[in-house]
């Protein structure tokens, strides 16, 4: 049971957007804007995978679902590739690149000050701008928030593969818009 | 040294938002919808008292500076009360619904599946209504994610007094505009 009072059949962040658009509009914006805006150094998949690796080293299991579910349909033919990634990074097959972000994501997620020279050093000798590093501690930064208002609201966790398959492949195809996700 | 290249003298959260206007724009809107929405349960004061309470719990010491100033702006003559809150919560000089909304928002910090019955049943009692739990929970969020988005980069920490107070009395006045904090 939520702790407040949303939407029956609506699942994780879905009820909360759906029960207060005050803040709705800017989350989904936020979103958008963060995993999909073209000008970023990162295609919309890279930026998927860091999500699903931030909701998953917070243990949000909604989230996880959901953003695995749209980096594989993003990631086509690659698509293990996520659960590789979640599986054990060292050894999936991603970019130098790719891994020095994702080290990156996790320190932001336990707490933005660990990230180190060294961490930054490491991503742009692997071929990260500016922007990609810009993007990734947002992107990391911004999980935190999404989890916590999914899990801090004990929303609805519905547990079957076919609702999260769904989420991504909408996701995938039409990114994040108030109220349709 | 920032991480990336930011803006020089533009201190804290405010270098990479003018860096970066594909996010800047949605995360002062979130901030405004969040922190001074007038159909919300909870004065801008209180909502700037738990964005202070998380940023202190959180080690973020732009984040702090800021919204502790505008809190105190907020409470006006009994703007002793952020520091008494800051000090030590439970003998601070706060309601019981902020003392129980407080305790929620530090929950959400740390994990928000911490938040339990128990303690949304103490809000409760104490008459705070579902906006409120609900903000309380997405202030709380929202602020690990600025948190983490200014130490991240390591961006610019004045350790002068005197520019969080102009930042407080420009929040306080003026609220979270695109690139005018």
């Amino acid at each position: 049971m939520p702790h407040i009072k949303l939407p029956e059949n609506a699942p994780g962040i879905i009820g909360p957007m759906l029960a207060y658009p005050h803040t709705d509009g800017h989350l989904n914006a936020l979103a958008q804007a963060l995993l999909r805006d073209p000008s970023s150094s990162l295609a919309p998949a890279e930026r998927e995978m860091i999500a699903t690796f931030v909701s998953s080293g917070n243990e949000c299991y909604f989230c996880t679902q959901c953003h695995a579910a749209a980096a594989r349909e993003l990631y086509g033919g690659a698509s293990g590739i996520v659960d590789q990634v979640l599986d054990e990074v060292r050894t999936a097959p991603v970019s130098e690149r790719m891994k020095a972000l994702l080290t990156i994501a996790d320190k932001v997620r336990r707490d933005g000050r660990l990230v180190s020279l060294t961490d930054i050093e490491r991503a742009r000798t692997a071929g990260a701008d500016d922007r990609a590093i810009h993007d990734t501690v947002l992107i990391a930064a911004a999980f935190c928030m999404y989890n916590r208002y999914v899990d801090g609201l004990a929303t609805w966790t519905p547990r079957e593969p076919a609702v999260y398959k769904e989420i991504g492949e909408r996701l995938a195809a039409r990114g994040y818009q108030s109220n349709a996700v």
